[in-house]
């Protein structure tokens, strides 16, 4: 049985969200793994946050691993509802895996939109006089230290110059994402995790 | 044994997050709960990522509820970090609670930062040509979701003018929590569930 992996990000948000879903969904088929997109749920509650958040919620459940799309979303960030995503697998005991269309560091995107910092100083502050994190990492060590305690795989690829404003809907470091899982997954490794995984909840 | 609350929120990286934190323990005191400051174990662990990560999540798991610091940083949404942990704290089946100093959608938020938003379009879309929630929520949908589905409350009072740089360290909205929270546990009901949640856990 094909490893059943959430496809996460704010893709949902693109204009083209539906041909996007597509290509992941077969991108994954190609990897030997079966993607959960959530827009195809999302359809069928119709316009309601309820209903939405629950059925994302059920695909969540429903799927072994995930796989977080982390690329910077109105802001020096991820979008808040795919770290959401992120922390509620992580807590499930799933593999989290994130992919990134920008390579840069946290610290050089809270520059890039706040203005220079210190990158000498262990904890520099921005314009604001807030602590950046400076610890070399993509992005809140939440996000990163939850992807490398899980056993996942983070990948980044900078679509273009510049990381703030990095298109959401480019699909390269995705593909790398699936191409060390599948590597990881050689002789059916994650899914015999995934199935004593199941076996423990039940 | 009084319930104990998780205190989420980059109240981290404030200047003054260890008075704000000690503020933060000394209200949950005067309200009959006992607070759980992540800066406190961080100190512990010094300045490794993964330690702190690792001491935050301890830190989770002795918690009986969640009490997020959800005004906007460093863009239109909450702090990354506060939202993976109320991802994980939703997904251990704890009451996630929410307060921010902001009072506007976050539509409005987005609309500040971003330029202006036709506010009667179910589907409006930003300068990116990318979606906006248009719910009527504070924040992303799986935010607001999770603290109603929790069972939780989201308390929000504006600071000042403006939602966007709206100070992190106010501690109104907070108190507000604190006593709806307390109203909640009258005659100790919110006790009766953690109990019944630990049992079910163990």
């Amino acid at each position: 049985m094909a490893l059943k992996i959430y496809l996460a990000g704010p893709d949902v948000f693109l204009r083209e969200a539906e041909s996007v879903g597509r290509k992941k969904l077969q991108m994954c088929q190609e990897f030997g793994f079966e993607g959960l997109f959530p827009l195809d749920k999302d359809k069928d509650v119709g316009r309601d946050a309820a209903g939405i958040f629950r059925a994302n919620c059920d695909l969540m459940r429903q799927a072994d691993i995930g796989l977080f799309n982390l690329t910077p979303f109105r802001g020096p960030s991820a979008d808040v509802g795919t770290v959401f995503e992120l922390g509620f697998m992580f807590a499930q005991g799933k593999p989290v895996n994130g992919y990134a269309n920008a390579a840069p560091t946290y610290l050089g995107r809270v520059a890039e939109v706040f203005g220079p910092l210190d990158e000498s100083d262990p904890s520099p502050r921005d314009r604001d006089g807030h602590t950046v994190e400076n610890f070399g990492l993509y992005d809140n060590l939440m996000i990163v230290r939850a992807i490398a305690d899980s056993g996942g795989v983070l990948t980044a690829v900078e679509a273009r110059d510049g990381s703030v404003g990095a298109p959401l809907a480019a699909l390269d470091a995705f593909r790398a994402c699936l191409a060390a899982l599948r590597e990881r997954n050689a002789g059916g490794a994650l899914e015999t995790a995934a199935s004593s995984r199941r076996k423990g909840a039940s």
